[in-house]
């Protein structure tokens, strides 16, 4: 029984998707996930590992294909198997460093791709979606905190940042040119934390590209210390401060713009922000993570890395008064399920 | 004989592309053209009659793939199977109002299409390319004459322009990521005009989208005015001003983007406008015409178009400075060999 309709997530494997997944389906909501499986572990044959521990998690069943959204005959296959009522898309490529090296690759997957999608989606009239979309698009803030109407587009530094960028622009003039389209776009802030089960995580593939899952790994004796990229910015203590988010509220943010969608009076696009609204820095969280851990975490400050800003945080009011959604978990909370992850599973997914 | 190297010519049986063919021919270019023929016409199994014409006025071959640029494996095959030198790239989908109406065709056609040869054209090492921009990527303009340090992608207003200015900017992103890639980003104003042998022209098929071979038509005789989309602008007759370059200036403007990336120390990319500089209003294109062909251009002015702007003219002194290109053809010239072409194919490269 799912009376809350069927939801295709793309992407569902990965470390938003998961946590999302869980939310779907503990509040009634079936779920197809779909993933390419080229960011996330499964033995052979068998559904992901984040996503057997998702049903592990609320005790039902994920339907999943093993399919990439570049790929529109499998895409539509689905649309027609399935009554899909609405889309979470999350399937991308994410690696800031990685897009500058091989940006024609994150053009293919995250452009090209996402508007396979919603080809397919217009075609097969499933016109709802929620796109997994990013602070980056507001490239150096101009004001903080940031709200939604802050520029977006300008001063982009990356080319992942840029396909964040030009989905969201795809999806407007998709409300544009057919008015039966609801499209919510949910900017992240910076998502850490896993479950409070400690199931399902963050399972970065080599070096984590992000500040918590290194600190993590340091903890857990995986890496020696963390790098901390300049400590001369304008912030209180001079690294970089930013907004982080618990996963599990960030996930709680979809189920909350699905709702939006089904309201009688939502129309075309609307985009919001998903943040606490307060900012840490860097140090703050190296020692947030070194007290729910109950381990010493080493860290060497290093010169700048080219790009990095000094501070971003959200103003998240507009969620909380149109989608009813505040992120309720804080930086102890974050630091404790992010821990209790990494000791449940050193190695992340992959038994070893 | 081709001392100068081998071009692929994406879209190269369109407007612009098959106007470009003729001038690499005459200059000791070997052309291998391709096109998806989705916007020209050609006999069952036929090179398009576009290029047939070329060939008739430079008495030399041009190899011919109907493929569309979406089609990897297609192109990779045309990649081994020639050495090529450099590319421009045109093909693309090109007119604004479509845009609007059906949004995921035109990012699906431009920049799909533009990322995956891109992608073909790095796997093969080809990394010189002349990419068919347009100076809608400058939105409204914020100073007139338009330089190319104007900023680009605020206020694009149209999905067709959006796809203009990504592609810039993936290539931007190309450029970054492998030092080797060379690229000149040609931003045209307002290309109209035909080869002054009338064999070759603009052949819009069903009602012109364009203001040119609107006009043309209407002397003709197969419409019976031209509508003038308001004259109330803030213009010197009120009705809309534009840049008009004649079609053999801007296709030699590619051959000069070509010498300009052989020099030696050309890396990375760099934009170019092809404009006049000169603006010329509605009014002024239909006296001029209506001189050219000794034919009366009824007209009717009718309320403002959505989205379109008072004036844009060029600044075009860095493409005369670093490229040495300048346009010589003025709007007499630009009249006169649109009214020869209209004349001798009254009905376009359709037989009738």
């Amino acid at each position: 029984m799912a009376p809350n309709g069927t939801i295709l997530v793309t992407g569902g494997a990965g470390y938003v998707g998961s946590h999302t997944v869980v939310e779907l389906l503990n509040n009634n909501y079936s779920v197809i996930a779909i993933d390419n499986l080229v960011n996330c572990y499964a033995e052979k044959n068998q559904k992901p590992e984040s996503l057997k521990r998702v049903e592990q998690i609320t005790k039902k069943q994920i339907t999943f294909y093993n399919v990439d959204i570049r790929n529109k005959e499998a895409l539509d296959k689905i649309f027609k198997t399935h009554k899909i009522d609405a889309v979470i898309h999350f399937a991308a490529l994410k690696a800031v460093g990685e897009s500058v090296q091989v940006p024609l690759m994150y053009y293919q997957n995250n452009i090209a791709g996402s508007s396979t999608l919603f080809e397919v989606m217009q075609n097969n009239g499933v016109k709802k979606v929620v796109f997994s979309s990013s602070a980056t698009v507001y490239g150096l803030p101009q004001h903080l905190p940031i709200t939604e109407a802050h520029p977006t587009g300008q001063n982009c530094t990356n080319p992942y940042g840029k396909t964040k960028f030009f989905v969201e622009e795809i999806l407007k003039d998709v409300c544009t040119s057919d008015p039966e389209w609801k499209v919510i776009l949910l900017r992240y802030f910076n998502p850490v934390g896993a479950h409070s089960s400690g199931l399902i995580g963050e399972d970065p593939s080599g070096i984590p590209n992000n500040l918590m899952p290194y600190i993590s790994q340091v903890a857990i004796g995986r890496r020696e210390k963390v790098f901390v990229f300049g400590n001369d910015y304008s912030t209180k203590d001079g690294t970089g401060v930013r907004d982080y988010i618990h996963i599990t509220d960030l996930a709680i943010g979809h189920l909350k713009a699905l709702e939006k969608m089904n309201e009688a009076d939502f129309k075309g696009w609307k985009a919001y922000n998903l943040g606490t609204g307060q900012g840490y820095s860097v140090l703050d969280l190296i020692n947030a993570f070194a007290k729910a851990s109950g381990q010493k975490i080493n860290y060497e400050v290093i010169k700048r890395r080219e790009g990095d800003i000094a501070s971003s945080f959200a103003d998240p009011s507009l969620a909380k008064k149109e989608l009813n959604w505040t992120a309720t978990r804080g930086i102890d909370e974050m630091c404790r399920d992010t821990w209790n992850w990494q000791k449940l599973n050193p190695n992340g997914f992959q038994k070893k």
